[in-house]
């Protein structure tokens, strides 16, 4: 059966500000000095999908951008535009229609735009075993990360430990734990991460819309219903905008019954803030991640990145110090996850053209 | 007697960098947000002399810069150009050659171009007496800072106490003192800072060149002969670069006896480094120094400058981030001594274009 590659791109994310702007967020940022994530995303889901069938769902202020970026790796016209930011489900609703109606049935891989996977090759191969499962099976199925820590900021999947498939039967989604119940989570072996990778048909999933969300559905078929027809465009404009806000996850995997993960270890990470840039690069001896122009002296365990000018240190120690074309960002490592408070002021001060 | 400012701005400094460069040292810098040090030093000083009788030492290096800094301020034949830099004796003693030779004798009142001085009423009013003692007594006139806590990187004048003039006998300069010692100074209450301040007659001082650096006496005499003739400026290229390099301190002042010190209380500070913004800025609630374009976020103690980008700041303490046109500097605030490690590493790495 055909693979399709589905990226959802739509997220903004303020946590990488001011690398990361409104029109340029996360997923469009160079932070391995190799390549955008939405490039790496793409060129690893072509080990699984032809280029030529990856789709990707962004949202009308990135489109363009993600059209340049993109560039001769996908199909221009493959890069749908979400009128308005509605949610997973929306999202993956029309991009199900979408390749039903105008390139027929398949296996639709999902993938966020703006994870790290360190190892490919096995990556690849989960991929390819909840391909197989979702071809032989009709189910839900979704990429499982088997947790290295207690990780209080990921959700978990609890599934059938004795299921003698590489697919395991899912028991239980669960909400970002504590700490303590997260401990109890990794020591029994039986819960992964929830990845927010879904591989399943198109006809499937849509069939799970019209069991469990028929509002999201009705909509989606309006929307199908007008594809490939003058009126294409329009009626999306006017249908997308309404379409309940609700994500996949608590709208479908947590009410089907038919839901299997393949847990896999290849060195994921859902990279969302400056720390996790330790992952991408090699630190140096005194622990610090160096990107860019930049004299680091007396400094450790640090992220100093440098965008264009000169950045240098001295005596710093767990400081994050990133420069962009515009401005430069000093913060306590610690702090990394508040870096939307800068947002906030910037937005209460109306100082749009940092935003 | 007409009195002559003599500023002695021929200073490197490194302490500031990215700030200061070698074209732009400190006294070059804007760094109270106001004006530039120097032109706030002839301001100053010209409560005591008239501004066309003030002038400038500097070197060839930043002369460009100074002519073009000060202009309007004082007349640009005042500015007198160091081929090398040759210490403050040889400075001194070609000022008053000058002075001599071309205008006439007088009271040559000297100052360092980069001090800040909180109490202009106070220090012109030091001055006078300072200038007075200077006109009536032909002794070599100093101006001491009355110490306001056990500084270990000033150099003391122990003065003879009960001496009950203005002007006080000098007894002994001292070196920087050690902690233990420099608070015995403190309590003792017969202890000035160096001010690096002087008054005296241009020939006053000639004499003593004449009498304790006979040789540097010798080559200002040579250059003090070629004064207004054609050659003038060769001769000084000469023999400027061979002049005996020795400060006024060593040479003169701890050589003779008849020293006299006015001390003073008039909040003076020898702007050395990012932590002496504080002393220059309004603290903010938060004890921050906020200079340019500025969000400070849970950031207390620091110093944040921006010259022309903006600069945010999350979760910092103790911290001093510098923005400048061509880089960016993050320091730990104790270590601000210690720029100079990075200027180090510039020219280790023949980065020029940032020194």
């Amino acid at each position: 059966m055909k693979i399709y590659g589905v990226i959802m791109a739509g997220g903004g994310g303020t946590r990488f500000w001011p690398l990361s702007r409104q029109e340029r967020p996360k997923q469009l940022l160079n932070l391995s000095g190799k390549e955008v994530m939405v490039n790496e995303t793409i060129d690893r889901l072509a080990r699984t999908a032809n280029k030529d069938d990856i789709f990707i769902v962004t949202n009308k202020t990135q489109a363009a951008a993600m059209k340049e970026v993109t560039r001769g790796r996908i199909q221009e016209n493959h890069i749908l535009a979400e009128p308005s930011a509605r949610n997973t489900a929306a999202c993956i609703g029309y991009a199900a229609m979408e390749i039903l109606k105008k390139y027929g049935d398949g296996i639709m891989v999902i993938t966020p735009s703006d994870a790290f996977i360190k190892n490919v090759e096995e990556f690849t191969r989960v991929l390819s075993v909840a391909v197989k499962e979702a071809e032989n099976s009709d189910k839900l199925v979704t990429v499982g990360i088997t947790p290295t820590f207690p990780s209080t900021g990921y959700g978990y999947i609890k599934y059938d430990v004795k299921d003698a498939g590489d697919a395991k039967k899912v028991e239980e989604f669960k909400e970002k734990p504590d700490l303590a119940t997260a401990k109890e989570y990794v020591a029994s072996g039986s819960y992964a991460w929830n990845s927010g990778m879904f591989i399943w048909k198109a006809s499937v999933i849509l069939k799970n819309f019209e069991r469990f969300l028929p509002e999201i559905y009705a909509d989606i078929v309006k929307i199908g219903n007008a594809m490939q027809k003058p009126e294409e465009q329009d009626v999306i404009n006017e249908v997308y905008p309404q379409i309940k806000s609700i994500s996949i996850d608590y709208g479908i995997m947590e009410q089907s019954e038919d839901v299997m993960v393949v847990p896999g270890e290849f060195g994921w990470n859902d990279v969302g803030s400056f720390d996790m840039l330790k992952v991408m690069h090699e630190e140096d001896a005194d622990g610090n991640v160096v990107v860019g122009d930049c004299i680091t002296i007396d400094t450790t365990n640090s992220v100093v990145y440098s965008s264009k000018k000169l950045v240098t240190t001295l005596g710093l120690d767990n400081v994050v110090v990133v420069e962009t074309a515009d401005s430069i960002m000093v913060c306590s490592k610690d702090r990394v996850q508040d870096v939307k408070k800068i947002v906030d002021q910037l937005k209460a001060d109306n100082r749009k053209e940092y935003l």
